[in-house]
């Protein structure tokens, strides 16, 4: 089958993925399942990967080298184990990034991420950029008939990690609160609508691009700001006092700074972006009694329920298509800031 | 001023409030407020006052009548006591029905309605179907600039009793899950709306008169069912086992009955009407492991979150005006369900 | 091996269970597990099953007989399937009562009674009133090392029902607030003491037997009432207007009307014990702002963290022990209530 | 009446309060109370105030000096104003610091130090260094019968400090998870008590002095630290890959950089102590998915719930008495750490 795997880590970026020709995986255990990929979406974890942002987590032995990246994954069961019976071959499915034990205590909690045994295709073993992706049954998700894989492939990781944190700050926020999404990408407007639908809440929407903020008008955004030098104050007078959240989808080049500053008493700061840190004086943590929680990909449960809202339309993703020879492109006009939403890539 | 009272309590309803002039309430503590009423809201448990269902709890010593009916009110800041603050004479406000004591345990809680000293005007003292009300500063919520009194008075009293049930049930539902709302008046064209904003559920409006499934329609449920023989059967179907949560705004004549049946597996059945009485076997408890909750009047807070919704154009009120003149016509077009959504009365 | 069956159900008891000497069960799926069985303790439910309360729900077919009872299970592991990789052969274990797919949703949420694809050895298949029993991994929870098979068998199924339901009831209790406790025997005894572990609320313990009251008291329920006719007239004396939550391991005869008596506004009757039925008119539901919830067997997680407390000596079972040999004395000792704490039957 | 007051601030503390001879505090409002004041702990905020740490925050005019320190009182009450009704002269009362006004959203929601019309006397209005203090009818609670004020003054704010941040812990804490308590002084000895008595979690108390050590022995900390070089890992390996909470109550010196190492994925770092900073990178928060939460002084309903726990003997203050000439003494001996528990000025 054709694979786009990657060589070498460079921090610069001078490397492109090298488009294979590899066997196809086969299944070896009961529960596994062979994907026919329908769509793989494109992740700043992509690039992260390749610049060795990861290499010592995913990679410490270095013996992983040459991979298949991509690890949002959607398309057509093309072959069960046989201990498999929740799908069959033929089934259109979408793929929790994770390949989860079911047995361990994260798996019992339902956070798959926890999982003591769970592998993680694209990251730590072969991904789908490619024709053939090998995953387990507890990964799958029947589509619904009116979904194609290409339109959701990205819900996947994106997907599931901005409805996750869209979820924890809509369980504490009310009608009349508000709740600010730092950052408009792929996951930010998946997170606008997620909140959109799951709380009452009011959302600022702040992104630098003037595409993402037209975007956020367009998905219903309360208020969208442009993040320039007095962001903290506009959104502490907009709230008169502060927020109640502030999702930072962005994590670093200050950014994470900013967050929190613009919380009001009791407020909590979501953090999801990464790269930079935190910094902030315990005495200010206490008389403001703020929150500071990282959060990770979601879980297979979330995956479901965003699957239910995407079906019915409620939170859509939006997508730039890629065929499979073209992943270095894709990749170099995700650098660049070209997409719009999410890259998708078409095996 | 002018006020519609009652003389005596009669099981059937052959009574009719009488148009006095009675002399304006005056403020005689700190905390005491006066409020010019806009509107006032006509309730059914207007009616069961009037049956006398309530004479015991409300009037055990039968000393209150006559007395003014009328417990959804808002209005106008005619006067203020010394110790208020927050409010000044002018105001526009809508008044939670609780006199609450804020020192209490209740109070504490933000449970308004557990009040140890609480007075509920309308029910135990004089009420709003009058030119003037006596209620206090904890009871008051500044309307926003954009909202008149006559289009928010049931918000105060029917608006919160459906926003607290719906926030309820929305806490615990997920995107793909079913929440069934069981009668589409007052009430429940309030929670249908307030579902729709607080989780990402589906909803399922179930209604014997077509004017309230169109209404239920209109709010953008998504199923109504007519509530015929076969309605538990229909819910079980539709939700492929059971509905996740279903609000009772019947609570009598057998839907009291149909509600907990039409729950899967650990569903909840929340009771807001009343008047029949709920059997279940125990077994059938354990094993299916269902709840039934009641549920009261919201709070304080809650009803600042309604407020804030109906401030945004997403939780709106359908009601049917009538003077101050008109109050029997009004309580008879109720009796005889000839009101979509719900009687206002404007002095 | 030796394996007490039923023959036959009988609404009067007047069947015994037959000791045979049959085949021992096989592994024929990757995840089984076969478990030589240390203990296994008798439950009323097992009574329910010989009267046939039951049959309609686990033998519709009426298929089943002759089958082995006994579902609350504890040993060590014997054999293991292809697939299990967290317990070897000699392991000592605690059995969950489910035998769980892993894969449905009822599984992901942590909910394994809720599992789509379960079976219930000793209530729908084989269970362990045997040498061996067959069970898979996702049920087993290896023991701690200072613990014994016998010690703990019936905190597989009676244990985590009540700590399941006191786990419920110490998420809503805070210290000063009370909890009625229903029945002190296999259940309840277990209860007070998870309350006790859980949260800071005082107990009432309420048994009509002597050596139950005896028991509460030695386990440090705060008051013992003995449950005569004014015990709801006692219970809202002793709290000051009404428990905050009561939990009714009896659910029969009368117990399960005064459960919800005997609450505050805004309190919880749990149901536990079950054959008699509640009924409760809709107004009073709706004025106190009660519910009443039915409490089903604990998830393996439940089962986790009360392996932990009785490893800590902080839950401890009360048992009596029969042989298997003696299983029929052991279930005529429960009928006529001579057993103090849990009967535990060793092979 | 005699008076210990502040009349500078001093970075290097090298001040004393004045014992003044000042005139009584009168009742000008109301819902105010004078209570006679039994007992007032000293606190590390008093320190901190002495300092002028929190200057700019309780004092932005410098218009304060002199006034009376003391914010954790006790004692009985004096007088009352017209509108009072729940306390009367005579009463044995504990304060809760804040004089909330009971009708902003902070009081509705419970959370009285989110009152935006407060005072907290002696921090920003003269305090209980003193024979009497003007609080409100809203800051007290009537003492159990068993119970003197002088046995109980510190609860009133390092008690529901400690409280009210064990509570928040306690609620995701299960059986078998583990809970780090740095620093067992005047609030960490109360926390160890109040986990004990909330959750089912064991406890691992940290701290260098051996004094404070034996204390948390004799609590039934399950583990005991000595905070060495090496206590990061002694964590991590004492609870197999990490805490599953933190609470600090040190925030200086370095603890709040160890805190949050000491997590296991999922976990949260409570912060109470103050002084130094977090600085977390980004990428660390998401994948670890860790919390750090700043946590105030509790509320009034924690203050209840636990004078409860008090009460009935299950959370008991260590104190250390003084005179109120001795007041100075008492500031020395905190300064130089030579109080065991909590330092309690009787007038």
């Amino acid at each position: 089958m054709r694979a786009a795997r990657l060589y070498e880590y460079d921090e610069h970026m001078n490397v492109e993925l090298k488009l294979d020709n590899i066997p196809a995986p086969q299944i070896s255990k009961p529960g596994e399942v062979i994907v026919r990929v329908g769509a793989a979406g494109l992740c700043r974890t992509d690039l992260h990967i390749i610049e060795g942002v990861w290499k010592d987590i995913q990679d410490p032995q270095r013996t992983l080298l040459p991979y298949v990246l991509g690890h949002e994954n959607a398309g057509w069961v093309e072959d069960v184990g046989p201990g498999v019976t929740s799908v069959k071959v033929g089934d259109p499915v979408i793929c929790h990034p994770l390949r989860s034990c079911g047995v361990c205590l994260g798996c019992r909690r339902g956070e798959d991420m926890y999982c003591e045994h769970g592998s993680f295709p694209g990251l730590n073993c072969d991904g789908g950029f490619a024709d053939y992706l090998l995953t387990n049954e507890r990964a799958l998700i029947k589509l619904n008939p009116n979904v194609a894989p290409v339109d959701v492939a990205p819900l996947a990781d994106a997907g599931i990690t901005a409805y996750r944190v869209a979820k924890k700050a809509a369980r504490k926020l009310t009608p009349g609160q508000y709740c600010v999404v730092l950052g408009v990408g792929g996951l930010g407007h998946v997170a606008l609508q997620s909140l959109h639908e799951l709380c009452g809440a009011r959302t600022i929407a702040v992104d630098r691009s003037e595409n993402a903020r037209k975007l956020a008008r367009e998905l219903g955004a309360h208020h969208v700001l442009d993040g320039g030098d007095h962001v903290v104050q506009e959104v502490r007078e907009l709230t008169r006092g502060g927020a109640h959240a502030v999702i930072d989808f962005v994590g670093e080049l200050g950014a994470e700074q900013l967050s929190w500053q613009m919380l009001r008493q009791g407020g909590t700061h979501y953090i999801v972006g990464y790269g930079g840190a935190v910094q902030v004086p315990t005495v200010h943590m206490v008389i403001s009694e703020i929150a500071i929680e990282g959060s990770l990909v979601g879980n297979y449960l979330e995956l479901v329920e965003l699957m239910e809202l995407n079906a019915e339309g409620r939170v859509k993703l939006h997508g730039q298509h890629y065929r499979l020879e073209q992943i270095n492109t894709a990749i170099d006009d995700f650098k660049h800031r070209r997409i719009i939403g999410r890259g998708v890539i078409i095996p």
